[in-house]
């Protein structure tokens, strides 16, 4: 099954990592994969082009079947493997409920702090304002405290929608790592910084953990938020 | 069981609109409802962050499950109550595919034309550019001719994702008629134009229809696109 498929990803990047920790979970290893180098524009190559044509990654093939979008691509997964590997949909009602709220509710932590680390990025010099800059700093505040409220309400050790790992965390792992990565306190964030700690060395994680990750440190940018 | 379900919801919306129609689609009528104004500001309402803390509609409850994310209620309510009503997921494994891609796609063109129908209120006065309104007038331009592409490669009448009405119209529809309201020139843009005329008149969507859309006419925001 797994040799139908073709990802082309990104290193360090949430959208790709998703796909990645889904396929372990559903035992889909094996699939064809290339790490593709945003630094040096291959995004843009014919290869991802004729499988992603806005050059992003993921790009995501099964068989004939198209699946960039991260979320879009795991749903998929789960839908047509679901006997297979790890369920990612809770049977109870409340659970299914709570993992579908926060796994959409993770795409507003994303944005929030994809607003931050790729502002320079994304905002031409002569728009930029201290004053935008700021507002994203507090957003992403509120954001994250947000979340660390959600998780003191959980019973210790729970995953994010409750006893079993689900969508939501295939989903928004790689967000909280990211935010890690990029200097998030975990002693001001301690339930998400326990979360982290419980989930990195999940098999699944672990062996699809960003390669240069392992290389280097990250940085500071939110470290004082 | 529409007795237990609570929605709350702003007209013109489409977060809120996505809701409505997939609860007409799974013959879920006779929810408790209340149309809120944004203008008056009462999403800031007690009312409303009982069950929405971040003082967004919809904000909707099924029992004492909270399904806020427009998303996460539309996947919820088809995943509760697969046999009533219309069945919005697809049996075949292309149209699954197909529907869950531009289901997320969906959000992009969402959030290019949200980036210039709230421009003004979400920047503040001093941080606005009109470099800035250029590039986002261009990149919703992109954005729907890629939509248009899709509708011209699938056969004269089809729904987002093939032959059958499904998760993914009730999502996106309400977009397209955003568009539309908001100047959107269906001559140019000829393909999501009959898309929009297709569906305007679907039971589902005509009794959920905004009801200040009744009562006067659009913008012409998005007019020269």
């Amino acid at each position: 099954m797994a040799k139908s498929m073709t990802l082309l990803w990104g290193s360090g990047s949430p959208p790709c990592w998703r796909v990645m920790i889904a396929l372990e979970e559903k035992l889909l290893q094996g699939y064809n994969q290339k790490l593709v180098s945003f630094g040096k524009g291959d995004h843009r190559s014919k290869e991802v082009l004729d499988i992603n044509p806005r050059a992003q990654l993921p790009a995501f093939k099964h068989g004939d079947n198209i699946l960039n979008e991260s979320y879009a691509a795991v749903l998929y997964l789960e839908s047509q493997f679901r006997s297979q590997g790890t369920p990612l949909i809770p049977e109870g009602q409340a659970e299914q409920a709570l993992m579908y709220q926060r796994m959409f509710e993770g795409q507003t932590l994303h944005q929030k702090l994809s607003d931050i680390v790729y502002y320079n990025l994304r905002v031409p010099e002569d728009e930029r304002h201290d004053s935008t800059i700021k507002r994203n700093k507090e957003t992403l505040t509120a954001e994250l405290k947000i979340w660390e409220e959600y998780l003191e309400k959980m019973e210790p050790g729970s995953y994010l929608a409750g006893r079993s790992f689900s969508l939501v965390d295939v989903l928004v792992f790689p967000v909280v790592a990211y935010a890690v990565r990029f200097g998030m306190s975990q002693e001001k964030y301690s339930r998400l910084g326990a979360y982290y700690t419980m989930l990195k060395d999940r098999p699944s994680i672990k062996a699809t953990w960003p390669p240069h990750w392992l290389e280097g440190p990250g940085s500071d940018l939110i470290k004082d938020l």
